[in-house]
């Protein structure tokens, strides 16, 4: 069995984990799909989301490798680390659900993602500016397909509003996680590497709050809870995914077979 | 439970499902390396040949859909035919297997699929022939992509040697019935609507003979073994297949939840 690596625990290294680890789970949850969409045509959708999200994850481990200075690949950064090492907002690694939380869900985090990666176009890291000016515009699109889903459905028959609605129960409290700003994005807005995540929560906020009125469905109240994903502490689920992924590489070292 | 649909049995339609369900099937298979890829450059290598492929069966089988004209789209003949109504050739829904496996299969598959679509661009159908001129890139991709893998690990390490050994053992009798004529080719070929299949024999076989020889591995001896799925007659792994294609259509019909 392959080791598991460490990685350097610095806060910018930490930064770009959480934005990389998002991207890489949510992007195996979107994989589940192939061939199991209700039509063609959205598994083509879901699929071509799913290696943007790899893409972008792939571009940021890589630089987070390269940074951190332990010479990690973003391989070893993808498939090698401890669960606890991951630092994935805990929203991307709820189970699959149906297409109804499926397309919340997008619509959650591709807001999230438009909102981050237009701040990043402006870090003082020329190469995640740089990530973050093709991630973007995916991201733009992403955020479009899944809100004219939300509308759909949530504005749909009697069968699909009550699948939102429950989408809506399941995925909402977990949106308090990508905002909550700890030391890691204060590192970030004072070296100029990115925004303090807390700064993209009104923008956020409008536009889901847009998506949701458009769709006829009630913005969910607040609450306490709070998930831990970004500071390594994950659901149940994770192991699940991790052991999915990490079953190749643990199992034959370097072998690509 | 939505009820299975029933397809024409003509010539032409039979001639397009061929197609159309070698390509979808194969999709499926690739589909499953999503988040379980040696590497994460392969994760995406193999999600944008799925991705192709769903792209290119959802063409033809609508194009199959309108010619037969009974009203079916695309989604219907994709997922909620019987199991013998499915005409794929066998060698695409062997399992998975592992990743020497799959290049090897890709290899083949993509080798054949490039030389079809290259014909097709002269089909007397003029929508097919459309479809064949852009599908005639992505296979070209593919063959070339499979084929650099097969020579990495035919002539790679031992190991890598040993799994390309066995993948040949397993993949490469179901090669015959790619090039088995019977009606639906004669039809085709007296129609102008594509070649017989045998007509691609011989250069199917030279370019990957010229594969092997790069990669230091035999031409497998042929055998009197012929597989029979662009009959209906499949293998034991289709019904799992199918069974998890199918699940929401036949579970929820209409639904898109």
């Amino acid at each position: 069995m392959q080791p598991s690596i460490a990685v350097a625990d610095d806060l910018a290294t930490q930064y770009l984990l959480r934005i990389g680890d998002t991207a890489l789970i949510l992007a195996q949850r979107l994989g589940e799909w192939t061939g199991h969409a209700p039509v063609l045509e959205e598994d083509i959708a879901l699929a071509n989301m799913a290696l943007d999200l790899v893409g972008q994850a792939r571009a940021v481990l890589s630089h987070a490798g390269a940074m951190e200075g332990a010479g990690h690949d973003e391989d070893q950064l993808a498939f090698l680390r401890e669960e606890r090492d991951y630092r994935n907002a805990t929203l991307v690694e709820l189970p699959r659900g149906d297409f109804a939380f499926t397309v919340l869900r997008n619509a959650m985090a591709a807001t999230f993602f438009r909102l981050l990666w237009a701040r990043l176009q402006a870090s003082s890291d020329a190469e995640l500016a740089a990530i973050a000016a093709k991630a973007v515009k995916e991201a733009r699109y992403h955020q479009q397909h899944a809100a004219d889903w939300v509308v759909r459905l949530g504005d749909g028959t009697a069968e699909s509003r009550r699948r939102m609605l429950a989408a809506l129960d399941t995925a909402w409290p977990y949106a308090a996680e990508l905002f909550a700003d700890d030391g890691v994005d204060e590192a970030a807005a004072a070296s100029g590497l990115g925004p303090r995540w807390s700064e993209l929560r009104a923008d956020w906020d409008s536009q889901m709050a847009e998506v949701l009125a458009e769709a006829d469905l009630p913005v969910p109240a607040g609450s306490k809870f709070l998930s831990s994903g970004k500071r390594g502490v994950h659901s149940e689920h994770m192991g699940y995914i991790l052991a999915e992924m990490q079953h190749l590489q643990r199992a034959y070292p370097g072998g690509v077979w």
